[in-house]
């Protein structure tokens, strides 16, 4: 009997150690998180602080009182996993990023997107890869194998953003806003793909050969991933379409949208894709196809809650980045200096040349189209900072599930979270201040906030429209048709609008559009 | 360098075979949950078929399919974890539950809810263990202890009334839609506290003192989850009201409402009260307060998302037990018959004595608050389904993180599943067919879905309005004055009324209400 009621006793015990293994942490990260939600609304205003740097912030203070309660045992109370990361941090940003965006103006700068996005983080990742390999041996740091050097250059590639665009503003500089919200999506998309191709070449053999394998491996991930995101944004605006969901039911509707997008990307990482240009596809073609089809209510919803889960991911990853922060033996193996310089080199490396190009391949055009010297530097400015994709690569590369015990390796995954900080404080800090100076009629209008707008509102825009003032409309006008000649941008968007209004619009939904 | 290329691929193949562990089960699941959305829209107004069982079939069928394809080894591919349910699924269904309930008409009924939902489940409980006690080891089936048959009377006394609430129709039937609703919600929540209750009872010295011990246990966890509850409600109240979120940011306002009330789940769990009753009062006060001082973008998507997430949970509870049904061998050893002759004597041994109960104690009122025998018919019908709650308390008692090695709990967690599967599957085949026979009006309307209210509808109806009918407002216009001496309830409301719109509006947000 005795036996049996100690067993029983156990049991109990065990069960409540169990049930509170994850309460405990669980409870905590929401407590700061609503925190965060509220001083990153009181701080709004403020010149110098954006989102991320409040998260990181309060992440820092709650690690500190989190060290003092477990008497310096860990300043996290959640281990970094690269799991949790990617399968759920991540989808709802880029499938919010894909939701929101101006589809007219982000498929209108699409080349020079490419260009950036794309061949950017080409010519970037062989900067920091070459330039890591040369030096960080020159500076004693050594046991670094050369899939690692490869993996670096596109670990420091993928920039984050979210902080400068928190400070343009879409409506005064349309075309800037474009290019640094199209660039950080794509950027993104490539930085992984990128990754993931580089994993797969044979390391023994590298050479001219290894790079064209690279970018034939990048080329057929890039379009079977896109074209796994266009199926799935279809089969949602069919389904939503044929079975008319709106008859009863706008939770079902809303339910549907959010479930297939997430299974978009997870087929997308099943089948070893890249589920952010999935997803991101997905959302694109929801929100131009599916979301015609539901209920208001589903559309308010809808619009609404994408934004919500994208702001939270991403106030979530600040956070743990700055409860990391305290760890101090991190800061004293770090290379940030060469990093930050090799980042800095790689960034103004592809922006320069790469904008004069654009603005080569533009010259007939307007001259609202052309990137001044002033964009180019904030354009080069918002990709220096560095955020949670680099954080999920290291671990993915240098940890296995979020642990290391290899020195060489553990200092990689602690200099990209030091690369972030630092990246995201100190560059962060100054971005306002920036922005303010090199575009200065910016200065009233800086703090509105981004709010998610209705993709509505982007189709009932004029074609052509980025600048509504009377004098460019006139100008406009007078040059719109030979531009559609000379541009084939333009010639291939006024194609596929026809084509979108006479075979997909019927299929899939949505108001014709002019 | 052989070893380190060695070293490199196990690298690379761990990193992927982690990067799979999750991914297919999550994909799996997913591509299911989109199919039950589907094909429970396509059968909605089919008379046998409900969403619970919809999704039972589908998760068999999906069962049977990986059973082929995993070679017999297993029929389902997500092992149940009763942290996952409490921490993820249960939240989001009792919060809705508290966000969507029409009020007025839950307080209205208030004595007579907690009739049935808390001194109902003490009876039903006992009636269960006792039964338990002494039939189980007279077929042969030994080797529980006190404690698991203690428990055994509360997981059998959790009762899952969604099956029913599809059925009845909220406008036609108000008293008897409300006392099922508000019976479930009281009931799952009283189940679990005394489900704690029960594990803290000191089993050697069973008798009058442990019943005493167990019912202050009780009151103490009920009053202070309670509590809780209002606290987390109010002070999101405050928060939005107080900082204005409006003025800039919807998708704060709804950061902040979701995250609270999941923080009061969690804090409740952490400190061993009850996540339910928390959760719940969070709702009904944050609907109630906080529901007014966000933006009318904001209200549509929160009543929405709320409804879409605990829709979501659900469908997936029930797809997780139709994919449990196809383990054969569970069939075979399982006490069904005696459990469901005990639950239905559980059952039928308080609904009607109370009813007479509640009838006595109203039988000054009008007619529309008295129990007729049709409804305490249904009202018996409805409480013997049982659901997720009474599997995750089973799982909590007899197993260890969802593992068990011993055969007797094996057996009782196998039974609890059957119990589940067959109460939901030939019961509530049954339900439409028996209601539409008890209550022959709602033949025309019983397809009607219940669409999530907004809680404004809730406020705006009279203070009594229970039956709209020319010939009972005649009638109530009467009867009012002198109910409101003789009924203590309603003196109770009116009182209330005046002190929330003296005292408690102007703090926490929202109209007059009159």
């Amino acid at each position: 009997m005795n036996a049996t009621t100690t067993s029983w006793f156990s049991d109990f015990a065990a069960n409540l150690a169990s049930g509170h293994r994850q309460v405990v942490p669980i409870t905590v990260f929401v407590a700061v998180l609503c925190l965060c939600m509220i001083v990153g609304h009181l701080l709004e205003e403020n010149r110098w602080v954006n989102e991320s740097i409040t998260a990181i912030f309060i992440g820092c203070l709650a690690g500190t009182i989190i060290l003092f309660i477990s008497k310096g045992r860990s300043s996290h109370i959640l281990r970094f996993d690269e799991e949790l990361f990617f399968i759920y941090l991540l989808p709802p940003i880029i499938f919010n990023a894909g939701f929101q965006v101006k589809k007219k103006q982000f498929f209108h700068n699409f080349l020079t997107i490419m260009l950036f996005g794309v061949i950017g983080v080409f010519i970037s990742s062989s900067i920091i890869t070459v330039g890591s390999w040369w030096l960080f041996p020159k500076f004693g740091f050594d046991g670094l194998t050369p899939r690692d050097y490869l993996a670096i250059g596109t670990i420091f590639s993928s920039t984050d953003t979210v902080c400068t665009l928190q400070v343009l503003h879409q409506d005064e500089t349309p075309l800037l806003y474009s290019l640094v919200f199209g660039e950080g999506v794509v950027n993104d998309a490539t930085s992984v793909v990128l990754f993931n191709a580089v994993q797969k070449i044979d390391i023994n053999k590298l050479g001219g050969w290894s790079a064209v394998h690279v970018f034939v491996d990048f080329l057929y991930l890039f379009s079977t991933s896109t074209a796994l995101g266009f199926a799935a944004g279809l089969l949602t605006a069919y389904v939503l379409r044929g079975l008319y969901f709106g008859r009863h039911s706008t939770v079902r509707e809303i339910a549907l949208m959010v479930l297939m997008a997430y299974l978009s990307y997870m087929l997308a990482e099943l089948f070893n894709l890249s589920g952010i240009l999935t997803v991101f596809f997905a959302g694109v073609l929801m929100s131009h196809y599916a979301w015609y089809n539901v209920t208001e209510s589903s559309r308010i919803t809808t619009r609404h809650i994408f934004a919500t889960m994208s702001f939270i991911a991403e106030t979530f990853i600040f956070l743990y980045v700055g409860m990391d922060a305290l760890d101090m033996e991190k800061w004293k193996t770090s290379k940030l200096s060469y990093l930050l310089f090799l980042i800095l080199l790689g960034r103004a490396a592809f922006v320069f040349p790469l904008s004069a190009l654009s603005n080569y391949m533009n010259r007939s055009a307007e001259r609202s189209t052309s990137i001044t010297l002033k964009h180019q530097i904030v354009i080069c400015w918002a990709g220096l900072m560095r955020g949670a994709v680099s954080i999920a690569l290291a671990f993915k590369q240098f940890t296995r599930s979020g642990v290391t015990l290899d020195p060489v390796n553990a200092t990689m995954v602690t200099t990209t979270i030091i690369v972030v900080l630092f990246s995201t404080i100190v560059f962060g800090f100054l971005t306002k201040p920036l922005v303010n100076y090199l575009l200065p009629h910016h200065t009233n209008n800086s703090s509105i906030h981004r709010e998610p707008r209705s993709p509505k509102e982007d189709l009932t825009l004029p074609l052509l429209s980025f600048e509504e003032s009377a004098t460019t409309n006139i100008l406009r006008a007078k040059d719109s048709l030979s531009m559609l000649i000379e541009r084939p941008v333009y010639t291939i968007h006024s194609y596929w609008k026809k084509f979108d209004n006479a075979y997909m619009r019927p299929i899939f939904g949505g108001p014709h559009s002019n």
